[in-house]
């Protein structure tokens, strides 16, 4: 176990200004567990904070640190934790629940209002050295995975989350629109749920090559598809994918919005209407982390050809401006402790 | 029982074009049953065909009877068919599927892509004074139903479907754009299946009015909704009620976009996520005109205020250009053997 | 306000060993409030733990406070309340789970294995002048509720989780068999679903007497049951009840075992596997109460007719042993304060 | 193409008694295809009427072909069918309904009261060498399909239709008690919708070798379970199978009873309430034929290992008491052509 003589971590002070700066090494409060944290995964809408300072409402106006794809290892634990977990691969699940809500009560606790996320202004993220968290949000991590597949259970969450509010069942065929991590993962999802015929378009080559590497039938984004689908994972946010995908359909059809990009997009109500499809988006996920664990154990979903690229703690600017420089990146992870 | 020497039936050659005509007393096939026609209520559809000969592609380039939302009384049985059933007063079920292509099968045969369905170019109507129907589409009525109220088992049936798209559940908070008859039926519909604070709004001050009548709270289109809401029954066709609706919902609320009009909505795409709505389409119903009937003959739903026209055959063109009229006017019922 | 001079309260030390004694008056700790108990109704539960100092593997191994259905005036709060709740009538759910464990964030909170409920050996329940319970778990009863309505909640609620576990839709016909304040209250949930053709079994004439003026069909359990339903809500624990219920239902039906008696019912595999019925159990409920407070609140479901007798908290012991005495009674209420 | 100078058929008269007959080759009527039988699965129903001459009210009276697991080649056609078809490898759904009932229209035509079902008595099996049959009945088996894969779609879709009725998703870890060829099948339908930590349990140790030659966990049924499971498919008809199968279920655990073997079971009441588990049986399958075609297509399912033995058409008898002599019988397949 490394001393714990700093905290470094990846501190956003606006747009463009990162930087790296010792913290406070976190005690877990009771309940809690102090998490050494191996890798940490870049999303886009920790790019978006650096680039833009902001996600819609959300404003980065006090410093904060960036980063909420993370796993580690359990150092020491607070008051009414089991001192046996120390020593335990964990994947940390990045938002807390108030628990007390009637989302919460209801098990929708990703809709909770109260809920505190990492890396979501004001509050901190996990590109830090040392990470405090609720014992229940740090996953225990089969022993097979490594600590990058661990960090991947969130991205994979978003998939499962997706797949399960698009209640994807075995025999399904599937579209999923956007193939970066995000819809790479789902659609390996997908295929665990026993979905069949599936799908992926982009306008990336390299990407649609990854896709095929990875089993799926790829496409580009402009060319027509030929077949119907039962369920579209639209994980591009383009406008111009989710009414392509839509017309896929077949009757009954279900489509998730989980990309992001645009405040609104048209829908074709006669479309939509005459064949009874079920639009639904999803806002991170509930209950998902076990099985995303599970996919990456048993093989399921691989991290391979997704993850990309690695750097040290000081390289997390190249991180998160990584995208702008090789369009063939896919996930980029960071690394606190080198 | 009247005689049937004639067989005279209200017949749309274009737009514009209505006739009054006699046509072949039907024989029924085996497995129909003949209805003499007592009421048929006068839908949106056909006054759009009536208006603009078309409707999207479905084009009245044929002389087409009108009018799909009716009942009357079972005066002949074909083959296959029992002779107790003569004498029964029956709701029509306007659309025959073919029962045997992957949708049927699957128990949703509104979407079974050889339905025959009344008034839809080329099918005939039932603005007729006789109707040849399958017996199974022809639904017996209980005992203390009018005639009238029978024939409305179809726009309530509009409703049930809603609200079974909705999955309406007792306790959930629902809001009704579009106080037209099928919004006045889907709120009544709602109500009987357990729903609370009902809110209906409209443009109009009369259907407001009548909204509150029947027990529900009324708010004009253009004031802000105060309260939330679980679903959303779209029923005006208005963009605009759409959005303003969907503001209003609660997290996991849903949406059912009934109301026709225009062919493309905008939709919010962080709100859909961040509250994780869901949005469908209704087309037609399936398997409701049991409970359509039974909601009439409880008084869980009434026609009264809703129903607030009569014509006789000939005076079907006027029926049709009712709603231009008289803007307090809200469904006109033809009486074919008056 | 009453002065908290004491906290009299109804001790059961063993079968038929029940004394009134002073405890504490609790301070609220923080996250709860302190309610000055108004009315607390006697569960069947309740009498079984007074006649057999146990039920199953809970045995009354120390002294415990009864009752659990309970209503009062919140009267102060711990840490983290908001003040304006004091004054405020509130239900209180019985069971506060832990809120971390796999269930709790599934939104299964009544399977939580770490439950802390009322009258469960060792939890002390609620027949005392004084308690504090979490502020979540203090439902706000509307306005127009009593007190003795507020806090038969609890019944209502096994009534509302009973009829969502049978997925009870408007139409549904459903079959009630016991009817006991269970019974009663879960045939008008029913009711308040949308359910028609409710039908109520008991071997009692009394009982069957106040089924029939709470507007249901009832029938001695003796009888032949003629007609057909989809639901069963089986409330009496009688097995000839399940297995002549069954019987009675449609395909596709559902049975909800929701009464206790026996230890294990036969079940009739051709006739579950030929009509493909579904058989579920309840325990307690989750996320009822404001739906529960609703109903009464609406006057959907009635506490007249089955609030049958009251009693002094003096009188406690004679409220646990009413229904030996008088085969008429429904529900006991004990007033604390009286 | 064989000629039809003849239709030898296996037509049972009565408990053990057996006799080859020639039969009129069909002529597909409207609608219907004709089939030349390549193969037919023996299943324990076709056993239990060659031994007993009945299956509880299903009397053997009159002289019956036996058989339904059936697949061939479309040799000819009816009316309005596609004349295309000829030639085409089809798996025979033995039970046509009537599609008009309740049931058919609500998408359950297996619980159609007026489904003519192959082998049922009076209506006849399909170890003949040709068979008419409805058009959509005659479901197109994928290219690489052989004709005892095809037939297998029949055990395969009982399968499908328990893991449907189970609702296995994803991750659910799921115990299947039978290891007979519905078992098997339906343990590798559960693995195909993604279930994990899949157990089967058997008395034979031949039947627990196949289990975990087809990877799966296989535990004697008279040892302890040790997990916790989420589903329990119970494909033996043994009630200790049942009892000890719900005992190892996790909180709103499903069971499914698919075995046949005893009128009635005795469940434990307080495990059902207090674990909330659901208890449903299936009839049969309905809309299944497609994915048990596409799992046997895609290898997701293998029959290889469960169709054990093949008989000749004059051997049927040999098949049918198959069961009697080896122990380690699993699936006999009858070839009505050799």
């Amino acid at each position: 176990m490394s001393d714990r003589s700093n905290n470094l971590s990846a501190v956003l002070y606006g747009a463009g200004d990162l930087r790296i700066e010792d913290r406070p090494v976190p005690v877990p409060a009771p309940g809690q567990v102090l998490v050494e944290i191996g890798a940490v995964g870049i999303c886009g809408s920790d790019v978006h904070y650096y680039d833009h300072g902001r996600i819609g409402r959300y404003v980065v106006d006090s410093p904060m640190i960036v980063g909420h794809e993370s796993a580690g290892t359990i150092v020491a634990v607070g008051e009414n934790v089991s001192p046996d977990r120390i020593g335990q691969l964990v994947a940390l699940e990045p938002g807390v629940p108030d628990r007390t809500c009637e989302q919460c009560l209801a098990g929708r606790y990703n809709l909770c209002p109260n809920v505190v996320f990492f890396a979501t202004p004001p509050v901190d993220g996990s590109i830090s050295r040392w990470v405090a968290i609720d014992q229940y949000f740090a996953h225990p991590a089969p022993d097979n995975l490594s600590v990058d597949e661990a960090a991947m259970a969130e991205p994979v969450s978003v998939g499962v989350w997706a797949a399960k509010k698009a209640e994807i069942r075995a025999g399904d065929r599937v579209l999923v629109t956007g193939a970066g991590p995000i819809g790479l993962f789902a659609a390996q999802v997908a295929r665990a749920f026993g979905a069949k015929n599936i799908t992926v378009t982009d306008v990336s080559v390299f990407r649609l090559a990854v896709a095929r590497q990875l089993g799926f039938t790829a496409i580009a984004a402009s060319d027509p598809l030929q077949s119907e689908f039962d369920v579209l994972l639209e994980c591009s946010g383009a406008p111009s994918a989710l009414s392509t995908g839509m017309l896929a359909l077949a009757a009954a059809g279900r489509v998730v919005l989980v990309g992001m990009g645009v405040d609104t997009v048209s829908i074709n109500v006669p479309l939509v209407q005459g064949k009874e499809l079920t639009i639904s988006g999803i806002f991170r996920y509930a209950n998902t982390y076990p099985l995303a664990l599970d996919l990456l154990a048993s093989a399921a979903v691989t991290t391979e050809l997704i993850v990309t690229h690695h750097f040290s703690l000081a390289e997390t600017e190249l991180a998160l401006t990584l995208a702008r420089r090789d369009p063939n990146a896919l996930k980029a992870i960071v690394r606190p402790h080198s």
